[in-house]
């Protein structure tokens, strides 16, 4: 058993074949060519927190990845990261364990965020720039590098929203540091309306994204509700946007940001098409500069199979 | 973060502590004291393999457990145990990855066969000895062993019956050499008819065991029915039976022994007892020497953090 830690799995990452392996993943997933069972869930809400069981199994692969993420959400009071996890790779022949990458979560923040900007890269106007990212936690930040490195061919504007000024001035500053300008956004209201793309990244449990401040045209990643009872956006919105892509169906009309809007049945399974059918097929996708698109994305095991795959081979495992 | 492996796994193990924990735990999982969610599981049906991940938490508990355990049924065809996995266990307050158990299977094989002497004892009249095991795998002889040891007011005669004759004299001898008298059994119909109890340990997709084979008085514990389409029960016994004992009701009549019965209306929900239950309260069990008792064991993610609990503390870990 191969076992790799936080360190070696950073050093082994390559944007490049992760954002190409995460692709293509999307793919397998919504033409059948993975075996991907429903997440598992386990709440923990004594210290508010929770955790996801993602797995499954890529056919032809010779391994099969079951990849453990928490999320606690005070844990930054504590001066701890609030995402955590594990992957595990097993022989997809013999069951055998081939592989422990105890990532802490770097892999799940990583593959996230290349999701987002797969499906902002997608289904967001070609020449879109302004981007209004709204949380500013580790995934705003990941999705900001992530888009910068996906979406090259035009020079991206960033503002951040946050419900948190200290928090957003901080973040501001952090990804400063790094050779990174973004804008502190003030009122999101006025932020949605300049923005042309919208990232979503909070783990809110209320809309933060209201409808009415949305004009036509405008493209959302939402990438914060990946489990029951959160939700980020309107659901008059979700009804009024000329695209839903789900990374998933299935799991978006469960307990993604579609899920609301599909209970209360503004929408129905047929006006939801899945990202992986959208980057097979790019008719599938936005059709003018007018249409509001929204990609709803849960967060796929084939994401972190997509991903730990792509550290073990680089590290010489498979 | 503490990595032990199976051979530190083994010598950190202690049954009498682990058979008290995994009995507690049952009744936690009955009283609402554990929060156990639906099991995750991954058919890997090109190599005849499965996955199966069962995670949870028990209220109070410092850490929660996940555990992935693979059946790979052509293992043994390459030299390689069926059976395999791995337990992580995390904070409960931070979800921090806290130790990982490479038990490669021990503590499933081990908290399984506990927990069908569990039932056993809790559900077999009180002077049964009479012990018919079907099948000659890991878990014929862990139950073997575990009923020995947990049954200790009697002397237990076991006949073992599988189809496959070489692997029947294998595991005779096999036992024998580790001091453990068995008796091969050639026809199973005149081997329930001799037995007062019935062991079932097979990963059988048909009845192994028919209703008429059966007389008034025999408990039968099941354990191989752990995903969906698996059984060894007609199920005109599951209906005849007297007293039909879950491990836990949803997951017994989802993929369970219980599962055909029910889904062919021959029982409801009402009409089965969780062991649990059984084990807090001894009305709900047997209540004469002529009833036929059936417990149905799918498993259970508290069985698991039972076992990795008793384990971590003998460590030193929690």
């Amino acid at each position: 058993v191969r076992i790799l830690d936080r360190q070696q799995i950073v050093e082994l990452s390559d944007f490049s074949k992760m954002a190409e392996a995460v692709e293509r993943s999307y793919v397998s997933v919504s033409n059948g060519a993975a075996t991907i069972p429903p997440v598992g869930y386990l709440p923990l809400s004594e210290h508010n927190g929770d955790c996801h069981i993602k797995f499954g199994h890529l056919l032809d692969d010779p391994v099969f990845v079951v990849k453990i993420a928490t999320g606690f959400y005070d844990n930054p009071k504590l001066g701890l990261p609030t995402s955590n996890g594990i992957m595990i790779a097993l022989s997809a022949t013999t069951g055998e364990v081939v592989a422990i990458l105890q990532d802490e979560g770097y892999l799940t923040d990583l593959r996230t965020a290349i999701g987002s900007a797969i499906a902002t890269k997608a289904l967001a106007k070609k020449d879109a720039t302004r981007i209004l990212v709204v949380g500013a936690g580790i995934q705003a930040k990941q999705q900001i590098h992530a888009h910068n490195k996906l979406l090259t061919d035009r020079a991206l504007a960033f503002e951040v929203w946050a419900r948190d000024l200290e928090k957003l001035k901080r973040f501001v500053q952090d990804l400063e540091s790094e050779g990174c300008v973004v804008n502190a956004c003030e009122d999101i209201e006025t932020g949605c309306d300049a923005a042309e793309i919208i990232l979503t990244t909070t783990p809110s449990r209320t809309p933060v994204i209201q409808n009415e401040w949305i004009k036509d045209g405008t493209h959302i990643t939402a990438s914060g509700a990946d489990a029951p009872g959160k939700c980020e956006l309107d659901e008059k919105l979700v009804k009024r946007a000329d695209l839903r892509v789900a990374d998933k169906i299935e799991q978006c009309l469960d307990h993604g940001e579609f899920a609301r809007a599909f209970a209360t049945q503004l929408i129905d399974q047929s006006q939801c098409v899945e990202l992986g059918n959208v980057l097979a097929n790019a008719a599938l996708g936005r059709k003018t500069n007018q249409q509001i698109t929204i990609a709803d994305l849960t967060g796929l095991a084939s994401q972190d199979i997509a991903a730990a795959r792509t550290v073990l081979e680089a590290a010489g495992v498979i």
